[in-house]
């Protein structure tokens, strides 16, 4: 999305890899159970260290996206400009974020059984998503779509989203979901087939 | 929904009071500063009688619905064995739930400022609507709806709820929410709004 000094890129890649050992830590033992130094011990790092990387145990799981946000913010108000309608502007926002996670698919499946298996967290994550809406919504307030258009829009397609997401974590579920089928086939998958189930059945 | 005893409608209302009584703690001193004692004091009631209606505090704003979310599932089935689509199926329990709420729109607009102004109680809120969906979901894959239906139907049917219960509490927002414009009347506009908003654009 952006492009990254090598000193940026340098400090991706060691949160990817606190990323990838918490989470083995959090799927073995427990997120509750697993301390920072534990982490920190598992990448060969001094808690200290850690702390250069991350705020607290939780931003390992949720990772701030403020990156992320403003650049979907900035191609939503680029599509509307363009004239594009406000749900085909939401689902470029969606497939732009999807193209970012894409690499990220093994990490992420650890993830979601670390997230679903504590209340806590799957309530974290509930929030985390909430506030992604709120900013979408904000973006397409400032870009002059109505209200009600903005919040529906968004909504529906955060249902879109996460039945993608779902699909391309489970892997093969439906039939033409190759393995390698891939986040963003996903979601023009499931925008397809909402048309379809939702539309009004002739009488 | 259900025939009650008048015992049964002797503790209903009880519960209501308590939940009203409650509910303005919650509002002027924040629910964490709110104590059962204070909740009970306010009704006239006794710590211990509080007990007899609520487990705990947190009840109170996330009462058990074990009773509506059966119904809504036995009408889904209903719904489905007569042929109709997933979609509608979903949609008649929508209508069914919010017939069940129209009566507690004063309370229900203090339970949302009281949840959105605490990070916890919006990610519980957040995990019992999971929990309804899991249930919506169960049931459809019960009667023979593919899973990826069903899951992409309940997560749709999520998105209309919440913007149809959102205009409601908020009240005149859109041109025709007349006060009084009841929240099935809502959701039948978000459902027709939302056909016209991800339809394809004629190009």
């Amino acid at each position: 999305v952006t492009v990254q000094t090598p000193a940026e890129r340098r400090r991706a890649r060691v949160r990817e890899e606190l990323m990838t050992s918490a989470l083995r830590r959090f799927e073995r033992d427990g997120y509750d159970r697993t301390t920072i130094a534990q982490i920190a011990n598992d990448a060969n790092m001094s808690t200290r260290s850690f702390f250069r990387y991350f705020a607290d145990k939780e931003e390992v799981l949720f990772p701030d996206n403020e990156a992320l946000i403003s650049a979907t913010e900035r191609l939503l108000s680029a599509s509307i400009a363009a004239g594009h309608t406000p749900w085909d502007a939401v689902f470029a926002g969606l497939e732009a974020v999807a193209v970012e996670m894409e690499q990220s698919r093994a990490r992420l499946q650890v993830r979601r059984r670390v997230i679903e298996s504590n209340a806590a967290l799957s309530g974290r994550q509930q929030v985390k998503y909430l506030e992604w809406q709120r900013r979408i919504r904000g973006r397409l307030d400032e870009d002059g779509v109505p209200e009600h258009v903005g919040h529906l829009v968004v909504a529906i397609g955060f249902g879109v989203w996460r039945e993608a997401y779902r699909r391309w974590l489970d892997g093969a579920e439906t039939d033409d979901a190759a393995p390698g089928h891939a986040l963003v086939d996903h979601l023009h998958d499931v925008r397809h087939e909402l048309i379809g189930l939702i539309s009004p059945t002739p009488t």
